[in-house]
């Protein structure tokens, strides 16, 4: 048999909404879009350089190292039995806000990671890519989280058990679920948004948030989307970040009004987010968040979407 | 038809296994036995009285509101719409050491509910006496949860999201999935094995635990022991209440090498139990936990059980 030796990779990473209310650092799920491309390229050199990057208004490094994107390239590189004798160009396509809570960078390092292993071969499965995306993400996180990037991947609901070892989990999802993103259209950084949390919280309210995460687990293996509602209750962070988006609370209050079951914030924000029973209460949540926001004279995105379950995908190769 | 009038019944409510590692206040199962046992039978008399306590070598009181069983009667028949005209009187039969960890208390007011439930006709299904024997549990433990009492009174693995309100959820179970327990003959009182926990725990370790109670969730549904087993890890609370257990690190690695899946302290203690994928291995890992003990010159208790689905029922009724 012979295999066609691949020069050229197009792949797309969706963006994901991580924490998922009570799961802080552990539950992400990934929407459908938006998301990033990444374009891989072999090239007669050795060493991976970045040659493009667009969509992001000059904001992220040209640097492998730096690169969400080229430092989850590098990692796969660095890891394979016999060294690569090319090099790899890469184009980073960012279709999606930086800073935006969905998972931005996460997208990027994703999409690298599975255009490249395609580009190879396929040296790797698909859950063999996680170590090397997570090196990428924490090349703009500071830190060694997977929930985005494993939501992003892999596609579905997932649920990170433990970062080292690392321990990552599938979870089912009811059919039916729908998501409302709300993105009001300003920016935190990731970095500050993780140094307003306390260090220290109370044993009652971890008791309750671990409550919580054990039922929304349950909820998505019963496909009891109630439950999965009542579990998003998030006593720990959100009481502290919800102070950095504006009109969270009345956000809250009007998606619950419009059929919502439950609402609380995207990764660390600033996009919030909505769980619902169908893509038109989905939409009508979507319209009375809005009315918050524009009341508060705000632009903002709104996207909805069902679980992606696909994860990443290849668009194109040669 | 007529539905002939009981005068009497007895009832049978489990011992259990509350916390399972990682979920502190949340996670709880039932075991086969030993558990309770609690006669009910109807008093020409207004009001509830405890005629016999037997098996617990005095310690328990007999006053109704004290007593857990008592407390658990007095706040069903309080919650009547037409309150009973007779009396209650309880004999109660201890067939489980007190402050073993296993439950005692939760058994008697389980038991006991169960039991004039019954006598009464079944006013209420199984679940609507959860806060009935709350209640009970209360006034042994001076605190309202509700892991004990759930799996004793419902069977097999159980779930607190929420005490307030109270939303408790029954989880699925492999059904070769076989508990050792192993009980020190000491005793720890509950109230004393709170107040030694902090109140304040660190953020991290808190997103640990509630990952591993997320994981363990999903292993029950998965029908997966080994991340049942690898989801048993308690970073909060064994790591203080342990030391009160005579042996606990040495039994820890005792039982993982007679092939346990986890071992961790049940509920409060002094009690500590193993899940295994076998009948078999359990035993095993009974007898390796036991040799330390042995060493130390401890008497002990060995329980082998599987997973009670069943939870607490009727003996004996006239």
């Amino acid at each position: 048999m012979t295999v066609k030796k691949l020069t050229f990779v197009r792949a797309f990473a969706p963006a994901s909404v991580a924490n998922v209310g009570c799961g802080f650092d552990v539950l992400g799920f990934a929407i459908d879009g938006p998301g990033d491309e990444i374009e891989a390229r072999l090239t007669g050199n050795r060493g991976v350089i970045i040659s493009q990057i667009d969509g992001e208004g000059g904001k992220l490094p040209y640097e492998t190292e730096k690169n969400t994107a080229g430092k989850a390239v590098m990692s796969l590189l660095n890891s394979l039995k016999t060294p690569l004798k090319n090099g790899i160009d890469l184009k980073i396509h960012k279709k999606m806000p930086l800073g935006s809570g969905l998972g931005s960078s996460a997208a990027s390092s994703v999409a690298a990671a599975v255009a490249v292993n395609r580009l190879l071969g396929e040296p790797y499965s698909r859950k063999d890519l996680l170590p090397f995306v997570i090196d990428g993400e924490y090349a703009a996180s500071g830190s060694p989280h997977a929930d985005n990037v494993a939501a992003s991947l892999l596609g579905g609901f997932i649920l990170v058990r433990s970062n080292d070892p690392l321990d990552v989990i599938s979870l089912p999802c009811p059919k039916d679920l729908y998501c409302t993103i709300i993105h009001p259209r300003i920016e935190i950084a990731t970095k500050q948004t993780r140094q307003i949390l306390r260090k220290q919280v109370s044993l009652s309210k971890a008791v309750e948030q671990w409550g919580n995460v054990g039922a929304m687990v349950a909820g998505l293996f019963k496909n009891d989307i109630d439950l999965i509602g009542r579990s998003m209750q998030d006593v720990i962070v959100e009481p502290t970040r919800s102070f950095l988006i504006p009109g969270f609370q009345k956000m809250k209050e009007a998606v619950l009004d419009h059929g919502a079951v439950g609402f609380s914030i995207s990764g660390a924000g600033p996009s919030v987010f909505a769980l619902s029973k169908s893509e038109e209460i989905a939409k009508k949540v979507g319209s009375g968040a809005g009315e918050v926001l524009e009341e508060l004279g705000l632009d903002y995105d709104i996207i909805i979407s069902a679980i992606n379950e696909k994860g990443a995908f290849i668009k194109d190769e040669q």
